[in-house]
């Protein structure tokens, strides 16, 4: 017992990493930028308030969903934050964030590790209700942000409406409130030119 | 449907204030204050991976302990964040709290305000097994920055063995698997001068 305790207490400090792990999205007040740790607070909490709008809520697990929320980032302490929208990061990122997941979660007691690293990889591929709902939220939360901070990561991205279209594609599937929200906000931002006409 | 929507959104953005009330504790690298935001993740996570150490672990419900740490200093946005060791700003703080809790929950729909009212309560109760098991989590994972930043915040407050032992006793009751490491590190502190002896 003392064994798990010292590795989950171990991996508990490690996780503080995730505070320095910055990402492209801004604060609301424009002060600075968005961090890991912040990140997967606001997701869990908009997936703990949204799930009612999701396409079939009974097929949700919320408490796998919170799970998956509160891990879901944790292979970027090695790895790093990738851009949604870079095309070059993107190309080597799924084998960076395997290598940073052999390393994190092997600080835990085996069992529980590899229930961490399902989760993980369970969102990674999208395919289950659960992490098709975490994944809409996970779009949903930096659009927000981009949508009251005049399109910050957009603009720098010079981002076109038809990655943002396929970018937020999982929300139509697995979150359809929120998809006349989300186009809404679209065509606001391409009309302002925060987002490029394609 | 659209006016709920509308009143959940406005209630995810103004959670985005959450990530700048600055709490006492250090990040472990000692660079700079951590926030609400983060702090919230990180009690989140460690309720999510510590369960098994809980007294009646079968009495923990983990997804309303989850939901809990996420909103449990939520009302700080408005009221700040009182320092645990602060005997003027504790004696004002509950009906700092009750003020900023009126207006916070209010942006909600209705019996979804009263839901996450209902949780903060019972976390700030402390009455409930889920309440006592998350306000462990909640005094431990600043307890264990403190582990590693050379006892920052005890130094900063001159904080005595007495008050730490008294605002630990949460965890030798809900948490006890970890009240040897807790004994232990305090008395490292003790021996190092970090905590004053009484």
């Amino acid at each position: 017992m003392r064994d798990r305790l010292e590795k989950q207490l171990a991996f508990i400090v490690e996780a503080d990493k995730m505070k320095s792990v910055l990402r492209r999205t801004l604060l609301t007040d424009k002060s600075r930028r968005e961090n890991d740790a912040e990140h997967s607070w606001h997701l869990a909490l908009a997936a703990m308030l949204l799930a009612e709008h999701a396409g079939n809520p009974l097929e949700i697990d919320l408490l796998r969903v919170l799970k998956m929320a509160l891990v879901h980032d944790m292979v970027e302490i090695y790895a790093g934050d990738t851009f949604a929208y870079d095309v070059t990061g993107n190309a080597d990122k799924a084998e960076r964030e395997r290598t940073s997941a052999d390393r994190l979660f092997a600080l835990l007691p085996e069992e529980q590790g590899r229930e961490l690293r399902g989760l993980w990889e369970e969102f990674d591929a999208m395919e289950t209700p659960d992490s098709r709902y975490a994944a809409a939220i996970d779009r949903l939360q930096p659009f927000i942000s981009n949508s009251v901070t005049d399109g910050y990561t957009w603009r720098e991205g010079h981002v076109r409406r038809s990655q943002v279209m396929a970018r937020m594609e999982m929300v139509r599937e697995a979150l359809p409130g929120l998809w006349e929200f989300v186009t809404g906000v679209i065509e606001d931002a391409v009309g302002k030119g925060y987002i490029l006409e394609d």
